[in-house]
């Protein structure tokens, strides 16, 4: 485990370590990148601690390549959390012998920790992940069948998913999760598998197209002659300024 | 100063600290709760630490009545700010000299810290903040006239305006900050001063009715008997409902 043996008092952030959570989006389902410890067999989102001189955003991309060796992934940090005995008993004396961790170090992983929690969404055909160290393997995981993770990770991944579903309602998706021309089925079921429920055709396409950000392509589905779907693709430019200025000017 | 000097190496999380951004509305105003240090003449958000044995977000709740006097402010955590050179140099040795810091707590001071901020949005007529210390001043200030601030407040204080702004589509807000009975120009100033910006009168009308949380009254304002405004209020069962579901049922 060499980012264990790396730890030393001087080199990281007290106290203060790093979550990550990766949405995985492909042909309608949505799945969680989790790493399973080999020695105890339990599952983790990939986390890591701080290095004293680097800022929390950048440390969260290299805590993430770290642990998976994930690259070029768009990171955004959601919340943290910090209840007092949320890592209380997390590593007992059995697996700190067996990570050889020595007995100076021994302090660094039994004090209280909060964690900066982190997530992204992204097309998890176009990232790849790898077992970097021989003591876990690294597994994507339909967000539905979660097994049971180590610490408040669940919490953490709920959290996650919750902001995402609100994101859903304030800026655009899909650019990177869909392939360039797509049908308007394509999208609706990138919102109904994130939502995790069905939505109403009519009003999707209604809500869809009011944004403005769609072509219609003159070109149909898969040359499917009767009643092929018709095609479209993001306009980038509008596509951009949403995202910048928020989709929804409710008031 | 009686904060600083019950600083011990083991009674706080190291190198972490909260920053509360209190916005207070009252009469078509938004100011912002303000701190000014009598000893460097130098405007702060109010912040503090975190007690190695208490929640981040109880100790967010005691932060703000330590450096405030302020009780009852329900707290909600929004960003957490972790740039290294955040609070490089921030204290110098004539002020660590000043505030009585013995050698041995100075290395609390000088490490690294990352915040998590903290906002709320409150009544400014029904909080009592107070000088409880004689080392510094409490006061309200206009949020477009905040002063210079130290360290990376000011970055802390837009965010928090932002994600107020964002808020105000995602969930109701004016319950506590209006009278119990209130125009619909009164709620539409205050949408407008959050957002600082001119609404249309009848788009406000449309779309604040539509969320379903307004009671109309059989009552005019102040007995004006000719084209008085109608009074409303809010329907708390729908307004509760609404504040946990979302109001943005947008897909």
């Amino acid at each position: 485990m060499p980012e264990l043996t790396l730890i030393s008092n001087d080199n990281y952030q007290p106290g203060l370590s790093i979550d990550c959570v990766i949405f995985g989006f492909n042909d309608n389902h949505l799945k969680v990148l989790l790493i399973k410890t080999l020695y105890e067999n339990k599952w983790a989102l990939p986390g890591g601690f701080i290095p004293i001189g680097q800022d929390i955003d950048d440390a969260a991309i290299e805590v993430l390549n770290k642990r998976t060796g994930v690259k070029g992934v768009f990171l955004r940090q959601f919340s943290t959390f910090g209840k007092v005995k949320r890592n209380d008993n997390h590593f007992s004396e059995e697996v700190l012998e067996l990570l050889q961790i020595s007995k100076k170090e021994r302090k660094w992983f039994v004090q209280r920790f909060v964690t900066i929690g982190y997530y992204a969404l992204v097309d998890l055909l176009k990232i790849f992940p790898e077992n970097v160290s021989s003591y876990e393997v690294v597994e994507w995981v339909d967000h539905k069948e979660v097994p049971e993770l180590i610490l408040d990770h669940k919490e953490i991944l709920d959290k996650a998913l919750d902001t995402l579903r609100i994101e859903l309602n304030l800026m655009p998706i899909g650019y990177n999760l869909l392939p360039e021309k797509f049908t308007i089925t394509e999208l609706q079921k990138l919102y109904e598998t994130i939502l995790d429920k069905k939505l109403d055709r009519r009003n999707f396409l209604r809500k869809i197209t009011n944004i403005g950000i769609l072509n219609k392509l003159d070109e149909k589905k898969n040359n499917v002659a009767h009643k092929a779907p018709g095609l479209y693709s993001f306009d980038m430019d509008k596509y951009e300024k949403v995202l910048k200025n928020g989709m929804n000017q409710a008031w």
